[in-house]
């Protein structure tokens, strides 16, 4: 089923929606009820509250009233027809004015006794391919979304061709809410959100930073191996460098600007006019290019307070960011290594779903596009080809590059099947104009470089968000900010088990003792709801006679058995090498 | 010679000084002239510009009427009298107003032919003892340091007991101007300073922030070893957190504060409260103390733009911040393992030379400090005696420590001999209270922790300007940006270089290969004025038979010899693991 078709069904089940709504609540005022991503929803003003409590009563109703839906029958009427029949539905009224006005069609559609108001749009036989529908959720949504007019009640389901897609959605809607990064991030202790500090600007506490400084060490790692070289620059600059960039009265999520001395500075919303600075540090020759400078750096964007949420928007972001000069001959090999590197990246994050998407310039409208067409003819052609050869799947943007370069972002399929916008790299031929950032050719003459904004992951919270939902807390190995419990069964066991941490701690392995006075089994079960990947016990067997040893459980539940505390530091190094 | 008697010398030298100018240019206008901190200066409102290319003039003349220098002749005068000398000086004229108002004796110094208006405190023989002197620099003061008085003109100078004591002054001024911490930064392109950032707001390029890095890298190491759990924090917070912790309104290095939404927010100036989330992010027992949250966090202090200098003064400084909760019996242990890590970590950096000052409570006045006496007595007991075991030189500041706990501060002497206040440990009983944190103890009841604020090394842009200037940038290899240059002799010798690189790289060591078209001593020159520690030549006698060699040259000019490439990593291992 395609999308369209898929759209039909759904709208068709929100029409059965309100079918069953009103005959259930005959003084209600119906409005609204579109197909959506992954669904539907109706709008409804109800003469009394409702819950979702009563959803099994409307899906009962609705399954009853299935069964004598042959059709949709589609009848024009004129204005005065179509106002008569609504004419107790003030909402209905005035959709039935506007497509009027503007000289449209007024159709309605009947399926068994329910008739809507409708623009079309259904499946063929809906007793037979509504059956695969679930109603979710309730929540208030103002009339046209705006929030002068009335509160209506909003009804969100869904609905599938067939009953395994259904039952496959709404296992991925349940194992999304069990991994809602908000509630791993607490259980497992990762972040905390304080309303004395402020909205969108989450702490991270101590496992939280470890894993934070595990993704950030890894990617500043491996930029160092690629030529990458990492700056730090502070948090505000005066706003006049906002104007330079052409940002100011633009960009709407600047921070509110603060008064200093007779100047005005503001919190950075990006890093780029920082990292300029540094180009602009000292004259700079075609020998210096590709020049690649690199920070993780935190800024500061505003997002409305109701907007901001957990990791995944936030008002203070790290982003990975790299600009990187390079002439313009040099673009197409150095957009080849960042891809190549971006896909390494993502693979380590145990993303191995990609999705690539190019947003190029309108060939019919060259005059619209800093910088020769040649260049980019050349960068938009790399962008494409490369984007195919690595993340295979391409959509391609014509004419939705902006005016000074094209760009690339990369998308990420988690292990629910949710798509994410990680990876982007921005073309730029702009900015060096700006801020005058020149180098001297081999002629010894002036000329501009283009710039790539690259962010591989985007920013260090969100993607933190994303892997906690993505491996549901449970990370592997190399990223699990304690990757092995020690489990000593009683006191006679703990002198051992202190060697044993020893061993650990020396080999650079995050281990934690447990050595509260609780039963074994309490002790694994607190372990493995924290996700702890290995736990290691020891008891009189692994006392006894010469060499260290463990015994060995995974948070899975599987018992690895006994070995040598050295064997097993040996197969922990593994994982952290090989990012598993 | 002690302080006091050395305060004398100058003064009277500022005698002198004024005698001097007075027979050179008789218009000129004298106000005072006291002793400073390693000198004097005098101010004069002069009747035509002078300069630093008339010191040689006015040093003549002081040589010339010192000879009849026999002694400071003091007198008592009557106001009246006092005002008839000095009828032509208005700056005189208002100091005799306001000593004669506070009903103090107006005394008149005569030497040789010249008389001043002066309190006292002379040296005997000035003929003899103040032959050893030396004007330095000439610099604008406004009268009474008010800037709505007349700007006069400041002349400083120095003078010693003896001719060794004022030539190794002399010299030690001398070698501070060539170790100035902005000019190597320049050199050396460590950080920059940029008009369109912002004054204070240093960005660190790429060798810089290695440096950086390296030493902040050390701190979170050394603290992690030692059970301290590091956190990741924003960079702004709402206003009323301030206000909590009562600094709001006397803080006066707070920036200005931001709109957003209804609410206020503010950059912070410090990292408590921030770091108080985190405690306060789930109840406490005494089980989890002490409890050790830290972070280099990046605060923002408003210092007014004349007095924001290269890293030693700054509006952005990254605190090693840590705040330790510990019980109150806990703490004698607690400081004394801070104070030893402290101690460590000055080592490292090459600091040998060690002052403390601990500032305690006034006995007289028990009731005005916050906490019981037995735990303010503790506690500074243990501070002097750990301060003297650890650091030698401890002063004692009684009645100096805040209502809310006594403090440490840890002075270090550079290889210049000059003093640079480094650590701070604050005791805080007022905090917790402020900000309602609390454990539970063995009977299940609340009590307050006390926290320590622990900054170990104050901030890292303040320590990386000390650690310039206390190393004129010869950094020793650990710290070195750049570890080994490779300077192949010509084009026939850069395979074998490359081969040489790839060996340093692998083995973790920073190294750079300088394959210019130049000449081996432009190249060895080059590196030395880069200060790099060690520079590899390779030439035909490297790439002769089998094995990577090296020939190795030191930055101080001592050729090393040939030596395999491994042994020579082997080498630099040793220096990197000792700190070196």
């Amino acid at each position: 089923m395609n999308q369209s078709e898929l759209d039909n069904l759904r709208h068709s089940s929100a029409h059965l929606l309100a079918a069953a709504v009103m005959e259930i609540w005959p003084n209600t005022k119906r409005t609204i009820g579109p197909a959506i991503e992954n669904g539907f929803y109706y709008d409804f003003q109800f003469s009394q509250p409702i819950s979702e409590k009563d959803f099994s009563r409307i899906d009962q109703k609705m399954r009853e009233l299935l069964k004598k839906w042959e059709g949709f029958e589609r009848k024009e009427v004129t204005e005065k027809e179509a106002k008569e029949l609504f004419k107790d539905n003030p909402y209905k009224l005035e959709l039935i004015e506007e497509i009027s006005q503007k000289g449209e069609a007024l159709t309605l559609y009947t399926s068994g006794n329910y008739i809507d108001l409708c623009r079309g749009g259904h499946v063929e036989n809906p007793k037979e391919m509504l059956r695969h529908f679930k109603l979710l959720s309730i929540a208030g949504a103002y009339w046209r979304g705006n929030e002068k007019n009335t509160m209506l009640t909003r009804i969100y389901g869904t609905s599938f061709p067939t009953k395994e897609e259904l039952e496959k959605h709404l296992w991925m809607l349940e194992e999304a809410k069990k991994r809602d990064h908000k509630k791993i991030g607490k259980e497992l202790e990762l972040f905390l959100i304080s309303d004395d500090i402020g909205a969108g600007l989450p702490i991270f506490t101590p496992k939280g930073t470890t894993l934070r400084t595990l993704v950030s060490d890894y990617l500043t790692h491996k930029k160092q191996e690629n030529g990458y070289q990492f700056v730090w620059t502070p948090h505000i600059a005066k706003s006049q460098i906002y104007h330079t960039s052409g940002h100011w009265g633009k960009y709407d999520a600047m921070f509110s600007p603060m008064k200093l001395d007779d100047e005005e500075y503001v919190l950075k919303p990006m890093n780029c006019p920082h990292h300029f600075q540094v180009y602009l540090y000292r004259p700079r020759s075609y020998k210096d290019l590709p020049y690649r400078i690199a920070e993780n750096g935190t800024v500061y964007r505003y997002e409305k307070s109701g907007e901001v949420s957990g990791l995944l928007r936030v008002r203070a972001l790290t982003i990975d960011d790299t600009h990187t000069f390079v002439r313009i001959s040099q673009t197409a090999e150095e957009l080849e290594k960042v891809l190549t590197m971006i896909k390494e990246i993502l693979k380590t994050f145990g993303f191995d779903n990609y999705k690539a998407r190019i947003s190029i310039s309108d060939p019919a409208n060259p005059s619209k596009y800093l910088g020769s067409r040649e260049a980019w003819e050349k960068a938009e052609k790399t962008l494409q080809e490369k984007a195919e050869q690595l993340f295979g799947n391409v959509i391609v943007g014509v004419g939705e590059a902006a005016f000074y370069g094209p760009k690339i972002d990369v998308m990420v399929q988690d292990s629910l099947g949710r798509e994410w916008q990680l990876s982007t790299v921005q073309l730029d031929y702009n900015q060096p104009q700006n801020f005058h950032m020149v180098y001297t050719n081999e002629e010894g003459k002036e000329e501009y470089p283009a710039i790539l904004h690259i962010a591989m992951i985007g920013s260090l919270e969100r993607l933190l968000g994303i892997l906690i939902e993505h491996y549901a807390g449970a990370f592997p190995v190399w990223l699990s900010p304690i990757q092995v419990a020690i489990l000593p069964i009683s006191d006679k066991h703990r002198e051992h088990a202190q060697k044993v941490l020893k061993i650990f701690q020396e080999a650079g392995i995050r281990a934690e003792l447990n050595d509260d006075k609780k039963t074994l089994g309490a002790k694994i079960r607190h372990s493995t709801l924290q996700k702890v990947p290995y736990m290691v016990i020891i008891g009189d067997k692994e006392i006894e006679g010469a060499g260290s040893k463990v015994s060995v459980r995974t948070r899975e539940g599987k018992d690895l058995g006994q070995m040598g505390t050295n064997d097993f530091v040996v197969k922990l190094k593994e994982h952290i090498e090989n990012f598993s």
